[in-house]
């Protein structure tokens, strides 16, 4: 008899007749033996919601208050929940994060998870209830509601499901991970299965189909996470540690238009001048991704950088009072595309294959990065399409 | 420098540009030099729209969620209120019940306070802070979330103005208590100052102000409450113990067509025929409240008794089924006239008076029962207004 976590999202959750839904397919799991602990979000829109409130009182709402406003979403989308339950005739509790002690520490909005006490789900589960989490909340040491960040209900879920020595089941409407994006390649496959590492890489970089803490929570203690659609298929994505290194080297392809690259051509090479530009840069909390430089000539080097696309003027601003260059240029049409795959570990050469394939078909690479699981070029958004396919047929993604 | 816990009813936080007027009101007091401790309804129609979503889920929602749902209103609007504070540059903090240590016991949808930790409100309060409280609500021994009932943020304001030995401001949208119903009556004028025993008495009876159970509390510690419109004026009602025995032999009316009257005649005189119908109807739940008997005729009663009008058809049931009388008559058109003050305890008469005006002016009484400080008739509802009138007049209202 397992424990399962499972957690619905905002979508699912988001009409009466949606509750009353889930709680059906509640209760037929329950049916096949399993303890259930069910976490969910808020009822569709309502965070947003929520936050135009605020903002309608305070263009910059205080951070414990606009905390404590955001977590009622989940608490009545859980109650509703345990309700839709006890209607069908089988017993449930909801629980808030006061109720279960889930101990927060960090900041307001985007606080991390230090514990749980687990007392009164061990307790309701041993009673044959099926326990209702609100997602997405906790309190702090000084006793304050502080929430997770968006998406922190994947976390809540995970946590649990570790506190419990349970699996985790991720609702959400998407029916799996894709090896690309789906919305924009119809060959898009989706991967039965995927280590934790290699989905950290596509979530940070765009993929955006899970909360990335809580992931990084699930490898930290290996616990399994199934995401999916909750029709009862279960043919969607389960996400476990790397069982097969001898896997393709490349699993999945991640892309995001949200950046731009800056070019300074005919800098001075000192490396002073450089190390200060981007510590002025980072002052204004303007994250720079991928940083390439050419080799000096005559003392003179090019160095090209990635900004997020909203911090172009202010950082066009500090560039011009900063830096002495011969030229600025401003690339906004690039896109960083991103190939992860936890096989590269034991592949050499990935790197360079894909660069043959991008300079046979003329794809410009104007920079790169690299980790031990990923690849990320810049490159020509007009290119992109092209650029994915070739790596999608050349690697027999 | 005093301590002043006042409540905001629902209407007066229904917007986001009414929330910031309140914050306005609150700094202005609070620049007199008072420490504030502000308790909150839900906003506007909060509370029935959340009871209307429970009831698509569930026809009869269960009570301990259905109280979990309908806690989240009252903490969203003091998080909102404690953040229009904050924008403006007062320092304050919103407490949920669990923040507080609001104990309650009791069944969900009506429990009682029964005690609150005020280590962090005083906290707060000596930081110079205005300390928000979601109204309403409460935790059971349990740890469940539960509420006070209806109006029930009233008794949250007087059980932490008991706790901290302050007084109790109630700001609601009627501008103070007035002798009869001024929605009803032009000539209704404002009480200036009213005995707890007097307000109880007219609360009871429909008049609706408070919750009742706010002003026993306030009674038993003797706190005054004011209660009026938050315009700064303090021109409402004060609530507190007698001042003046040698007062009005009458400060109130209320009214009440809510019930209906059943007389019963030709019923045998046993006295176990009697207490044996009270007691079946009792068993349904149904409450009685005034009753009359006349003397026996030939071992032959007749027996008078009002009802809430809901339950006309279940008790006419139970009566034809339990009792053997000649006759059943039921009255739908009465009215329960009440008349209240502190003042017929020291004047005698007050009631043959009444009857007297009545008698003159031929305005039929149908039942009447008396307390120390009330006297109730139920007589026809065209006589209403008329009996109202004369009332006010012989009486010097």
């Amino acid at each position: 008899m397992a424990i399962v976590v499972q957690k619905y999202g905002g979508s699912s959750v988001a009409t009466a007749e949606k509750i009353k839904k889930i709680a059906d397919t509640l209760i037929k799991r329950k049916s096949k033996g399993d303890k259930l602990v069910v976490v969910v979000s808020a009822m569709g829109d309502t965070t947003d919601d929520l936050i135009n409130l605020a903002k309608e009182i305070s263009p910059n709402p205080d951070k414990r208050e606009l905390d404590a406003l955001l977590s009622t979403g989940e608490m009545m989308s859980s109650a509703l929940l345990a309700m839709a339950l006890k209607e069908k005739g089988v017993d449930a509790v909801s629980y808030t994060a006061y109720q279960i002690g889930l101990e927060t520490t960090g900041n307001y909005g985007k606080s991390l998870i230090k514990d749980i006490n687990d007392k009164k789900i061990k307790e309701a589960l041993n009673k044959d209830k099926i326990v209702i989490v609100a997602g997405f909340q906790g309190v702090n040491e000084e006793g304050n509601i502080t929430t997770l960040g968006r998406g922190g209900s994947d976390t809540t879920a995970v946590a649990i499901a570790v506190k419990l020595n349970g699996i985790s089941e991720i609702y959400t409407d998407v029916d799996g991970i894709y090896n690309c994006d789906p919305r924009k390649y119809v060959k898009a496959k989706k991967i039965p299965q995927i280590d934790y590492e290699e989905i950290l890489e596509l979530a940070s970089l765009g993929a955006q189909v899970m909360h990335s803490r809580s992931i990084e929570l699930a490898q930290k203690y290996n616990i399994p996470i199934y995401v999916g659609l909750a029709n009862g298929e279960m043919n969607g994505t389960l996400i476990t540690e790397v069982v097969n290194m001898e896997t393709k080297p490349i699993t999945g392809i991640a892309t995001s238009d949200e950046d731009v690259a800056i070019t300074l051509e005919g800098l001075d090479a000192k490396m002073n001048i450089i190390s200060r530009l981007f510590g002025t840069i980072a002052e204004r909390k303007i994250s720079i991704d991928m940083i390439s430089q050419s080799a000096p000539v005559n003392g003179m080097v090019t160095v090209s950088f990635t900004i997020p696309k909203d911090d172009l003027n202010e950082c066009m601003d500090i560039l011009k009072k900063a830096i002495d260059a011969k030229h600025i240029f401003i690339d906004t049409d690039i896109t960083k595309l991103s190939m992860v795959g936890i096989g590269m570990k034991n592949t050499s050469g990935v790197a360079a294959k894909v660069f043959q394939i991008f300079a046979e078909e003329n794809i410009s690479v104007k920079m790169i990065t690299t980790s031990e699981i990923r690849i990320t070029c810049a490159i020509y958004q007009a290119d992109k399409e092209r650029a994915i396919k070739l790596i999608v047929e050349k690697f027999n993604l």
